[in-house]
């Protein structure tokens, strides 16, 4: 699929950024608008210590219909009890406020440190006048909710006459530094709501849902999407087709960016018992800390793939039939290790992408992890996370 | 319990370790021997991919009667296929010519790097002459299999007139650098095979099952028990009851050795609804990269306690009563952070032993579970140990 050299924002959506003061100057607030009612679907955290803007994302998204997405940075809302709530609830009804709209028309999302009470008052007051600095560059909100992202995510396509464009940050449904992954889905197609939650739910679990940084999963997690329908209806098939494939190419960006990782490491499991094993099995590789070592040090132990593969004590998994590549290179064939030129293994683990490929052998299904490698970039961001 | 100051093997059990020429100049193979016929019992790793001397190692201990373990370092015989099997056979008639006994009677381990097949003349001759080598101090056994130890370790105690004694290398039955658990205990108690094996399954349940340095299961862990009788009967209760002590603290030497670590993390789950659930989530917090992060950098960021407990999303889990303390001072409670002084937080962060306590308030099951931090070192030493 084809996205926009510069990612635009779909018709009638814009959005805004800046510091309101939660960092001490990079910006740490983000107000996403469409100009009219926009039908709504989200997926959320599974983690049974949701945030306080999960909980309240779950109550509003019942409703359907979005007009805006407000988020700040710096602190997550999360084991914050009521009071949390009741922040979340106030900074809906400021955005509410500032575009005109229902606090019930606006998904509210938080990020950073987990456990300290939300300063309320200071995003307040930066949320007013927040409407006056709408643009339509998607880059412009990304760059709100950043936290130790290094760079600012967005992605557009277009689908007939419509776009679809995403914005994200982060690097996980499972991912580093409690830095959340949050994913704003804006089209202008128009599509009813069931078919927009069905739609997302299925891009989402080949996508998102197969990202790993480093096997934590975030209390905020949030993925939502708006079509707003001012390029009236596409063909479905087509929008879902792009809907899934940008998900895909975002799920890369992110992982690339996953934090001190300097490869974007996909795991392709092939001829699995099932759909469970294959997607259980790409998991357990692209989290292995030594597959990702291996990686991370171009160190061509390619019996770690095994290892990683025979952790999976539950799933189907044949010695004699497991095979695995390493960039198109064969390194086992039939659960034992090949003789291969292992300059050449060392060399192509050094290249940006590094795709490491099983065939189990034992029946058809098949599925994709997407991750990183585990470098001391990791070790030194997470150590002093909450200090520094 | 009482361990012995100087570790020494029961009556009737000797030890002989040297370089056979595997390494360089360390030591690389150890040979442990009883005098007698001992009963013997043995758990081996789950993993799909069972080296050739745990494949071998299922077959022996069927026969219930051990004279001798014989193991390398350097070289795991792991995915070498019929040739692996072959020569982990070669190795076990070694050490019964040594010894004047059958083959069958031999317990063969291998561990290091995978996939490449075992130089077995080298160990042939290497074994010849051991015999002449014996000695009654463990830690001259356990010289034998190091790997990435930075300690050879060994613990014994007494029960009645009889002697237990634990020979170990490694970091866990899911441990750094497929550098594999080994743990070989030897006792001259008197004891049944039937009795033997079940005791071995209920220490090893709370102990080295419950430990994990990174979540990698080696394709080599074995933990075997010979009973050579030379001390009479004892208490059973009271072997079972020592037996599952030394396991528990050989189980902390091995975690607190963990690659890279500097810290010994404890998780106690308390109040769960199930053991299942304890045991589960004691591992996840345990496993967390960023609870041990957290830990390595001595950096109070207690809503990740939380997070990783969380995150077990199929196990019983209230937000409201969920209590947690480090070391003893309580960090969360229902749910939410109290607050707490930070800097005694970081202070009791960097003393050598870290207990992480959690609450669940849903049950009555409790599990502990074993780790370490995570800290430069492990990157280090597993982004290059094929390499170096």
């Amino acid at each position: 699929m084809q996205f926009h050299e510069r990612p635009v924002l779909p018709r009638g959506f814009h959005c805004a950024s800046r510091n309101c003061g939660l960092k001490p100057t990079a910006k740490d607030l983000a107000l996403f608008i469409s100009d009219v009612d926009a039908a709504a679907a989200a997926v959320f955290t599974r983690n049974h210590f949701p945030g306080a803007p999960v909980v309240l994302g779950r109550e509003t998204i019942q409703g359907g219909t979005l007009r805006a997405i407000v988020a700040n940075s710096k602190c997550s809302n999360v084991a914050t009890g009521e009071r949390g709530i009741e922040n979340a609830r106030r900074m809906a009804a400021a955005a509410a406020a500032e575009i005109a709209t229902d606090p019930s028309k606006v998904l509210v999302s938080s990020t950073g440190v987990i456990g300290v009470q939300l300063p309320i008052e200071t995003i307040e007051s930066g949320i007013r006048g927040m409407r006056g600095d709408m643009q339509d560059d998607p880059l412009v909100g990304a760059e709100g909710i950043m936290t130790t992202d290094t760079h600012p995510k967005a992605l557009s396509t277009s689908v007939g006459d419509a776009t679809i464009t995403w914005v994200a940050k982060g690097s996980g449904m499972i991912e580093p530094n409690m830095a959340t992954l949050l994913v704003y889905i804006f089209t202008d197609a128009m599509v009813d709501r069931a078919t927009l939650d069905q739609m997302l739910r299925n891009a989402v679990s080949g996508s998102f849902n197969m990202l790993s940084v480093d096997s934590d999963t975030s209390t905020s997690d949030t993925c939502a999407i708006l079509a707003n329908g001012l390029a009236g209806a596409v063909d479905n098939r087509e929008l879902a087709r792009a809907l899934a494939a940008g998900c895909t190419r975002m799920t890369e960006i992110l992982a690339r960016d996953g934090e001190g990782a300097e490869h974007l490491v996909r795991v392709i499991v092939r001829n699995a018992a099932s759909d469970g094993d294959a997607r259980r099995i790409a998991k357990s590789v692209v989290n292995s800390p030594l597959v990702k070592t291996m990686v991370h040090g171009a160190d061509p132990n390619v019996g770690r793939l095994l290892m990683a593969v025979g952790k999976c004590v539950d799933c189907t998994v044949r010695p004699d039939t497991t095979d695995a590549w390493i960039n198109g290179l064969q390194v086992v064939r039939n659960g034992q290790r090949v003789s291969f030129d292992e300059n050449l293994v060392r060399a192509t683990l050094r290249t940006e992408v590094v795709d490491l490929e099983l065939s189990l052998g034992v029946g058809e299904a098949r599925a994709t992890a997407y991750g990183c490698d585990l470098g001391q970039g990791y070790v030194d961001e997470n150590a002093a996370y909450y200090s520094s």
